[in-house]
């Protein structure tokens, strides 16, 4: 894409450096040429210490910011802020997709045991297979450590089910409990809104009172 | 913002680096918690160069990019591409509201003279005002320059009409011709779904075949 976007003579009439950064914008998610250019031109009015504000945050998180060598959510050290916590309960290890899971899960202040990031979820189509996320990883661990529950916490979704279901497969001669995010009615939710699927799930796992 | 986007407990568990990144990206029109988020954690991901290569671009436009001492659009020296070209008509200036409104013209290859961009529009009801735009700097071109015709090519908008309005009482005294993009049905339109103002502009600025 470098160089394709803007024709020599749009480059001129931009110059080269609004071309440029209208082309490393673009390449951000979601970012289309159009907000790319948006995002030029107000960094381009706002003060030069926007700017280097932004490049230095970028800079820094290159620098300083790393995957743990554990659980793969994101560490300055070594290990992640969780992993080296002696207040964390090692018995326990929730798995999730995305760091921002681990971060939704941790704003709950409920879950007091470790995490496991895979970094994606098996989606065949996508070319996602088992290798391409930390899935063998998780299996070590509960080899190695003391783990006597691992939580499955992917997405409620069609890929989060199909990776929690290979998970349980490749676990499950392992020894160690295997649990799943219950599924049922969000909280401030309308039932009358609920999708059947949420709606059967909120039927199925009913509890008594 | 700048702190209060995140507690501190959430600082911690997402480490300094990649709270600071979101919060530059939030700063971003347009980019909201969650898009800033997104963002960063793609970054992580993505190859260093990735990152290194974007905040370069930040820095270079800073360095590299002001506004044209003449005619405020984007200028890698003092003056700007279009007015050091010896092949623009200096009879005529253009008057646009941002940049991009010269990218658009230029990309219609029809005209050939220079352009005086406002930054901004007259908006009295967001704080914009004459004072606030190259409004007085167009009045000085036109007394010093050899200008004969100014076109007003702001945007056919509620503002855009009423900054085109202040415009032509202020030029109307230097003598110079005034004159206003044409308003009418948009090439590739179709005339039923026309808004009836453009249906009016189109049927009122009617030629003769």
């Amino acid at each position: 894409m470098v160089g394709s976007m803007h024709t020599a003579n749009e480059t001129q009439i931009l110059t080269e450096p609004v071309a440029r950064l209208i082309e490393e914008f673009s390449r951000l998610p979601g970012i289309g040429p159009k907000t790319a250019s948006r995002l030029t031109f107000f960094m381009l009015r706002a003060p030069d210490e926007a700017a280097r504000s932004l490049a230095e945050a970028l800079i820094a998180l290159k620098q300083q910011v790393h995957f743990c060598a554990r659980c793969y959510f994101i560490a300055q050290g070594e290990l992640c802020v969780v992993c080296t916590s002696p207040a964390r309960d090692q018995r326990l290890i929730c798995v999730v997709e995305e760091p921002l899971d681990v971060v939704a899960i941790e704003r709950t202040g409920v879950f007091r045991g470790l995490y496991h990031v895979l970094h994606g979820r098996i989606a065949p189509l996508e070319g996602m297979n088992r290798e391409d996320i930390y899935f063998d990883e998780l299996l070590d661990r509960v080899r190695t450590e003391p783990v006597e529950e691992v939580i499955l916490a992917t997405n409620p979704n069609l890929e989060g089910e199909a990776t929690a279901f290979h998970l349980q497969r490749a676990l499950a001669p392992l020894g160690v409990r295997i649990t799943r995010l219950a599924r049922g009615l969000p909280t401030g939710g309308d039932l009358e809104w609920a999708d059947p699927g949420t709606l059967s799930s909120a039927l199925e796992g009913r509890r008594e009172l």
